[in-house]
């Protein structure tokens, strides 16, 4: 596995310099884009790692699953989906278009209207608090207390007018229960929160064993919970290009504009990959490269 | 297998009574929506059948799937590609609103735009010809040389202006090569296409075989090739309800107003299921049942 | 005059029972659909009115009027027009869809986006001292200390989710200048104004006139910016409905959902009419039906 | 007058170099953007020119104001506005989008498709019948067999998918009557009928004179249908600038990307101006700029 993850950085890294790294907030913009990093985990618990896994970065978008995961366990599965729907957008994730044309309604929990409507249904009364159920769950799966990057989120509260505008919207609708600077504010900590790809692999490592995190053998969701999760990640995970890494990867995943993707493999393991250089549609080039070549190399796709 | 058939057969019946025929051509509107059947064809030959499984219907978008195949294995995957996305639309798979801003290129192949641009693709200079060449193909795979429903096809021809000025449209932005009516009329007929259950099961199996036909062992198109079907199936087969196709079945599928959905679980086996009786999005509410009961109670889904 | 005015009110009653008071904030919904009444001022500083005449209102909408004459003022007319367009926006008064498209910038100061992006504009850093300077301007001639209706701006400013998407969206792209909330609230105010029909008229006289007030003998604005402003009224005063307005009536005119519209016949008399019955596009039918006669009586139309 | 015409030139050159002739079709592609002429008509009878105002152009979108006529003229009013509408559409005249929104309901006679359906109403079997109709009403008023540019009717003919599409899309919702393929041929052709600025200026001089033609005392059109042909001319007449043209020009006005704008000064005058060099609008921007200068000239907006 080790030579594996090797070779994949290798075969990734020519593409790296035809990235950028994320523009709109300054704490984004000095990523380094020559970083690359990726970590397996497998149900048995070992796990593998390659460059920069040990780096942190903020998972941004890649925390949509885990704020939708912690929702269904507070809430259940239908509470949670009355709020938002299933289907892929084709629109960009920061979109208010489809919204007028539907209501309010978003279209799936990994747009980032979703993403804030899950968040207005979490428990807690405030955002800090709310952070605390979402990061606190995380923490224990990949055995680290978690926190988050102050100097992203003050970034991204200050310049995040696109996000509240997508906040009163839903409010207006309806959609978004109680407070919504609370549940904007959540979603701008949520984004913030630093892993390292190790810890973004652990994390994610029960959405591919069926729900049951194997190192605690704690049961984190019924089967068909994963496999609406998974289900989600491979539609709607990779903004406007989740057909094109359903095509080239073949496997359920989520992007952050951190460079971050998390990959999960049903039955068989977890991948997390990193590299701040992002292409047009926000997905890290470099992670993209890594995941396409582990599956062709190990025969992940799930179409083939 | 039959028994698990017959069972879910008998689960989707109750659900038969909420849809309603399609209605846009009398052709259509006739079709009986009592009817139900399904078959299931494996990679060692063998195939099973319940209900109205010897029914013939016409595939309608189903067969965008062949002539997809059919464009790709005379033309190569590259060449399919430089004229349709790769990504769910997030819009009816007949609107002509992102086709406008997106300079006519067609999403995916599987919205009408997509199917009429890989026809305008395909060899042969009359819509009669190419027909013969996409159905010449299923006739092979399905062991009965298929023909189309003369009068579904008049009704589609004769009523099919969206489809036309669709067409021109994509003429406008040289996204048709060469006569945008041949193109057209050549998406007319292969609507038209009439198959039972078993031979659409028969016809799909290549693509759950790796990209073999078990019958004939002939190799229909490369495994990567079968690949990107398979996942474009995935994020794009059933119309607007593809995510929650994916959420509820979990495996490849493709509609068609006709009453038809083809699905694919990579591997294992193909599946055909029909039942006229539609749903509000326009996919077969009898054949969705089926497929549902079948994934659960042999655990198809891919993302579980 | 008042016999054509009362011939215009008795022609105008029996419409009103076409028309819904406005229904989204309970202190308008609460408002009496039968009342009517019209004001009619000329240039040598006599005025005539009929029915309801002297009844108060919130003048809603028609605030922008005044908002974009005053920002005119302080600011000059170059300095407004580098924040909202000049055209119709073919979209409702509260859509975000077209925002989107066109990255933030108001079609024209008479959308909501519009009149908050002119509101972010005006002097003043808080929303009670950019009230005072919009209906300071406005009290001197009418001739009365005119205040907002209390209730009403509470209802609007609680329940204004929309608008207030609408603020934080136009901050994302930089058109609102400062603090968000202080224009939005500055919008919400002035829409609270509340006026009778006579001192509507009073108000818009000088619209009429040249940009000079009779009464005052005060030059309140450049003759070409009042040719813009009733320009802007022409093409986009009545909502969705300016175009039919134009045909039917003929000259510049502002509606709002409080019931009122304010008409301008260039260079002969201003027009005031009220009545709480609206139309499915917003515009009060009883008004727009009066004026409607008036304009046929008195041949006003500008394009007969 | 004929001092004022020639300073209008004038000071109308220098923008010339801004524009670009329209590219869309080889035929319009060759004008000559230097070229620059006006004329004048007055209900007297006496006209006026100076600079090209003897060269042909082909009218293009202007034809679809003597379109209107000619419809209005056979069936009424109500007829055609039971097939469209009297608003802006807020978006490009050749677009598809607002449609697909709206039923296919053109939003007015102005764009596109509001001129294909109005075709489709015409009075002939073939598009060579309703030409003669359109035209020959034309030739009448302007005192000259008029006819089409055939090199420029090919070339729109031949190219002019996008109008098809149009088109079938509206026969698609019934909007269309009869033939699609006569009704968007009927439109190629009328916009190829070529003129002169003067004789442009005399076809519409009736409609600044109440109705009547002043040469032939003959009335063409009811005085309230000639308010509404002006209104809609303010508010749609000038694509997408049609409400700075209120502003800056203040007359009703219709622009067709030949090069040549119409426009009518309701009981004083009709001018027709001409240059073939367009702004990013389509709108000629040496006619705007001499109609500019001879509205502040001779104080014609009706809006001051």
């Amino acid at each position: 596995m080790h030579s594996i993850l090797d070779a994949a950085l290798q075969s990734a890294r020519p593409f790296l310099s035809k990235g950028k790294v994320a523009a709109y907030i300054p704490a984004l913009n000095r990523a380094n884009p020559d970083q690359l990093g990726v970590a397996v985990c497998l149900p048995d618990g070992s796990s593998f790692s390659a460059g920069d896994a040990g780096v942190g970065f903020t998972i941004q978008s890649i925390s949509k699953v885990f704020t939708l995961v912690t929702a269904i366990r507070s809430l259940g599965r239908d509470r949670v989906f009355e709020r938002v729907g299933l289907e892929p957008s084709g629109n960009p994730f920061y979109s208010l278009v489809q919204l007028e044309y539907e209501a309010g309604r978003p279209r799936n929990p990994f747009i980032n209207a979703g993403a804030m409507a899950i968040s207005s249904l979490l428990p807690g009364e405030t955002s800090s608090i709310r952070l605390d159920v979402v990061a606190g769950g995380m923490s224990e799966l990949c055995g680290r207390e978690l926190s988050i990057n102050v100097d992203v989120y003050s970034s991204e509260r200050d310049t995040g007018n696109r996000n509240k505008a997508v906040g009163f919207f839903m409010k207006h609708f309806d959609i978004i229960e109680g407070d919504v600077t609370v549940a904007v504010d959540t979603y701008f900590r949520s984004c913030s929160i630093e892993m390292t790809c190790l810890e973004l692999a652990r994390a994610g490592l029960f959405l591919s064993n069926h729900g049951v995190d194997p190192t605690s053998k704690q049961r984190i969701l019924e089967q068909h919970d994963v496999q609406w999760i998974n289900s989600l990640m491979t539609t709607c995970g990779l903004y406007d290009a989740s057909g094109e890494f359903a095509c080239r990867v073949g496997v359920p995943g989520k992007s952050g504009v951190g460079g971050g993707i998390l990959a999960i493999v049903p039955g068989k393991m977890s991948i997390a990959a990193f590299g701040p250089a992002l292409d047009e549609k926000g997905n890290s080039i470099g992670a993209w490269k890594v995941l396409e070549f582990l599956s062709a190399e190990m025969g992940l796709s799930l179409y083939a």
